[in-house]
């Protein structure tokens, strides 16, 4: 038997997608019967990497979709539009989906897991977080049977190479950024990176399939790492952390496990300090680390490229192999494999980002008066913020340079406090306010 | 549909599974279509940390595995008899297994995978390696697609506790040993887990998946914990290396991709000394960690608890509802999930351990004669071993300690100079030949 697939994109990941297929020795004997039939690009002219027969390349995407020859459609264009409109097309002629898009998926998922509910197709979408680390299929088989009570990754690679370079070298954000910018390990836009939007989309993935409900990507509290400065790095080293932008998927630790509809989560990406012995720590690079807790696991992690032709092609192969796998058992199935199917009905309950109980450091600079620190003290105690320590690090022309770290308080109150430590006529400025692990 | 399932063994990780699946709310919802409908224990007596219904005990394992209302049969006993019987038989029954008995798949693999392709049933095993740490499901699906070129892995808890602890602590193997006893972290008779022979059960499934071929058990190369001590763990430190008990699956880089029959792998167990920059390194206690390199993902590492009741019921449970939603999908299907079954018909040929290319460190003790380095070099120049560095480290009584790192060498050449090596009059003994990784 033998399954059609269309590429849709022959970029990147496009490009290290078919090279996996035309290549099958020593790989799962499977994928010697899976074909591709089409593949759709911009430009037939541009010259691509990869040696496909020209009669399988078209630039008609809408063809493509509504071909009954194709069992599977692959999408790898990237962006919003008109990736949602030909993979809705392509399920509604009844064609399984494999897709990298984490933007559309977080943004459409629901329409488009109700249309393949509707139409008994899969779409599957490992390669749409982590790039090639396994983690979309071991959460909905190999950890499924866990409560899972929270997901902290590293899914971004540009952020974290920026960030280990600054931690590495001591440079500023926007200099190692054009760098990183002028080695293509950052966009001409950056803003998804490094905005934390990227890292939103992933987590949002992850949120849904871990507590098994829709997410609404606008409740991702999200910050990105442009308020990072190198002064931070050096402060956090010296208090034994590192700096790294964290996607976190949460469950409320006061909401009880007996109805999941009635729990609440927090979703939230923003830089973190993280302790040095910590396994994230040590993920560095353009690499990505995922650690996975729940009951009766524990504590997984997994790591490994984050983005890349070959890493994330692995990924989009290996569901391609998945579905015709399941396809091959049986192909007048009656329902849909349920583990790797997707049919949430209700969204999850997220909790507001003041609602949050973490510790902080912040960065103040203030006039140099002998009575700083103590005016700090009374505003962030009559809030109820409890200080581990609060430390004079140094100048910065005349302003003297504070940094305090809190234990656990309620994010709200700990605003409340910053708003009240603004108005005093002692401080300049808080430059820095980032959460830790 | 509700599937029925027994229990053969109500220890450690049978407790463990029968909590999962009595306290369904938070988890996977498939999980509340599967019955405990039997439990096979030695004794009836025994007081159980988990409540089930007295009705569903027996002794009689024997009429579990020919009971027709069983589905699945779910095999902790350990041990090699009755553990591979009862399969055998269950299998018969046409009865899927779900089994963490890496002692019995590692022997007799072939004999039971062979019968379960005839029964047309799944034996599952994900608890084999790793306790709850998912990676024989990676192996099979979202690496599949992968040509793998290793596995490296510290896969055994106890003896990577020992270690650490001669690391924290400075002690020797024997002391530790006897405290590991003492605090439950090491068997009475701890043979299997300090001679490697556990990580070798281990390392033999693992190379079976990523390499698609059966594995002898004899094949393995083994090295147990014994031989290192507190001294080396020093030496060791010193130049940047922690040492670990890693258990190696590796295709042989000289071999060609295009026939995996043709080619040689190398399999072994062996404590190694691991540079601290290694993502391996920083496994420490009971913890497990897997490397899996190949191509085109690059390294993906996976780590968390090797053990314990929750962590590799984790496992144990995810296997039972992979089975039950393969046979929810299509109950009347032709043929098994070609990703779950396993039909390898040819042997992997192994490399000798002579042909390993490594680094070696080994430390001598010699009389404290000036001529001592000298004669070393010129012994292991005659074999063709390039040195590192050569360090007289100090002294032990009136002899001489000597340490020396090799380059890559093929080991068969290493140890033909170091019994060249072993005739030299100075020389007193070689305490510990340890490879590097």
């Amino acid at each position: 038997m033998v399954f059609k697939i269309a590429l849709l994109g022959l970029g990147t990941v496009g490009t290290g997608t078919a090279k996996i297929l035309l290549d099958t020795a020593g790989r799962n004997p499977l994928l010697q019967g899976i074909e591709i039939a089409k593949v759709g690009v911009r430009s037939l002219d541009k010259p691509r990497e990869v040696q496909l027969p020209l009669e399988l390349m078209t630039t008609d995407l809408e063809e493509i979709v509504t071909n009954p020859e194709i069992d599977i459609v692959v999408e790898l264009l990237g962006g919003l539009e008109p990736a949602r409109s030909l993979m809705l097309k392509a399920i509604a002629q009844g064609k399984h989906i494999v897709t990298a898009n984490k933007a559309v998926i977080s943004r459409y998922g629901d329409e488009i897991f109700a249309a393949a509910e509707e139409a008994g197709v899969y779409v599957m979408l490992e390669a749409a977080v982590g790039g090639g680390i396994p983690v979309i299929q071991p959460l909905k088989q190999a950890l499924g049977v866990n409560r899972i009570h929270s997901i902290t990754g590293i899914v971004n690679g540009t952020t974290n190479y920026i960030l280990t370079r600054m931690q590495r070298e001591g440079g500023e954000f926007a200099d190692i950024l054009a760098d990183a910018q002028r080695l293509g390990y950052a966009e001409a836009d950056p803003t998804a990176d490094v905005d934390g939007l990227d890292a939103a989309d992933k987590i949002a993935i992850l949120a849904s399939i871990a507590f098994a409900g829709r997410i609404k990507l606008s409740d991702v509290h999200c910050e990105g790492i442009r308020q990072v400065s190198a002064a931070d790095i050096v402060y956090a080293e010296k208090l034994g952390f590192v700096i790294k932008l964290l996607a976190v998927a949460k469950r409320d630790p006061m909401a009880t496990g007996d109805n999941p509809k009635s729990e609440t989560i927090q979703l939230r990406v923003h830089p973190t300090l993280v302790a040095k012995t910590h396994p994230l720590a040590s993920i560095n690079d353009v690499y990505n680390g995922i650690v996975v807790e729940g009951e009766p696991i524990g504590q997984v992690i997994f790591s490994g490229p984050g983005a890349g032709s070959g890493p994330t092609a692995s990924a989009v192969v290996s569901d391609i192999l998945n579905i015709a796998a399941v396809l091959k058992t049986d192909l007048e199935a009656k329902q849909l494999h349920p583990l790797l199917s997707c049919a949430h009905q209700h969204y999850c309950n997220v909790a507001p980002i003041s609602d949050l109980v973490t510790r902080f450091y912040a960065r103040f600079l203030s006039q140099d008066h002998p009575g700083v620190i103590g005016h700090l003290g009374t505003s962030f105690g009559k809030h109820h913020v409890s200080l581990e320590s609060v430390v004079q690090i140094g100048f910065q022309g005349n302003l003297a340079e504070i940094v305090v770290v809190t234990h656990d308080v309620r994010e709200g109150n700990f605003r409340e406090a910053l708003d009240e430590i603004r108005t005093l006529e002692a401080v300049d400025s808080i430059p820095s306010i980032l959460r830790v692990l």
